[in-house]
């Protein structure tokens, strides 16, 4: 019964303001079947929560992402 | 001093839109009495963050959870 | 399909080194319960998992939570 | 590499909404720093997710948190 | 750059205490293969954190998972 | 009322199996005055949680970390 989350900057996706439903099911149903295959867990009792983060309230290299990708760019 | 983060889906309440104001107080005041009756938890030291997640960013079965319940019903 | 995680302190329980499996077992039952009685959320989908934390990984007031307790007492 | 989750309430901050993009990225830059001088860990691979949380869905004291700083003021 | 956390009941694998080395390999390769596949995603800013929990500490169906898995057999 | 939670590898340290007290203590008092500093938060309710993660838990760019060490150097 696994409980997966993950977090991905709100961005990108058919308006630019994160991915489609379809790519969201595609990671629902990937990591699903990851863990069913390397895990032998079953799908009924695996969660998946997808978190969408806005770009200003995510860091690397002691940045907001946006300013990082300016800054090794 | 717990920390308790409880996840829920976005929907039901008073508008279709997720749990009303009164309904997560009763999870804010269930939970600290929990914790407070099973493991003498204070209640002044005891946090409860409540997440309500877009029903096309959860994910049981490998499917989002509305084409999950259609699936299964 | 509620997904709760729990975070307390790994002391008190029988020997001092965290909540006995019933203790934990009444967490469980408890929280499955009360989302049952709020948000009618079933208890087949209702996940609970419970991390115990070591003591000086747990900081509040800016200590952790031992000294913290020195001192405030 | 560290990950580091920042919950905050969602309120402050320039209008009132909540922390300004400026204040997030002190707490950003802030963290970073902390865990580079303390352990080391080099910035390009740390990660900072600063998540807003409504004051509703935060509670202490077994009240969500409005209301427990009415009860005690 | 994705931050994925994902949580297992810690059993199964060679000596029935949790899953492998190798295949906790496969599923950090399989998430980071997933996220660039389906959304583009850098692996080199893909963090994979994998939490084994014990049995008594993850409930479902307002039981330890243990108990809950003898009441539905 | 912050909550702060820092996930690190577990490792360095005084005998090479993690962060000391001392270092998780430098932690908590710094993430805390941060917060205090850039948001005015109290410090008797700001908790942070140090999760410490075994290196095999722990995947970037697709690899456990310390298979990713080797193959960056």
């Amino acid at each position: 019964m696994p409980y997966v989350n993950i977090k991905i900057t709100r961005e990108g996706g058919p308006d630019g303001l994160g991915p489609s439903a379809e790519e969201k099911a595609c990671l629902i149903a990937g990591v699903t079947d990851l863990l069913q295959d390397v895990l032998g867990k079953k799908p009924a009792t695996t969660f998946v929560v997808i978190d969408e983060v806005d770009l200003e309230n995510w860091g690397i290299g002691g940045l907001p992402v946006e300013e990082y990708r300016k800054a090794i760019s």
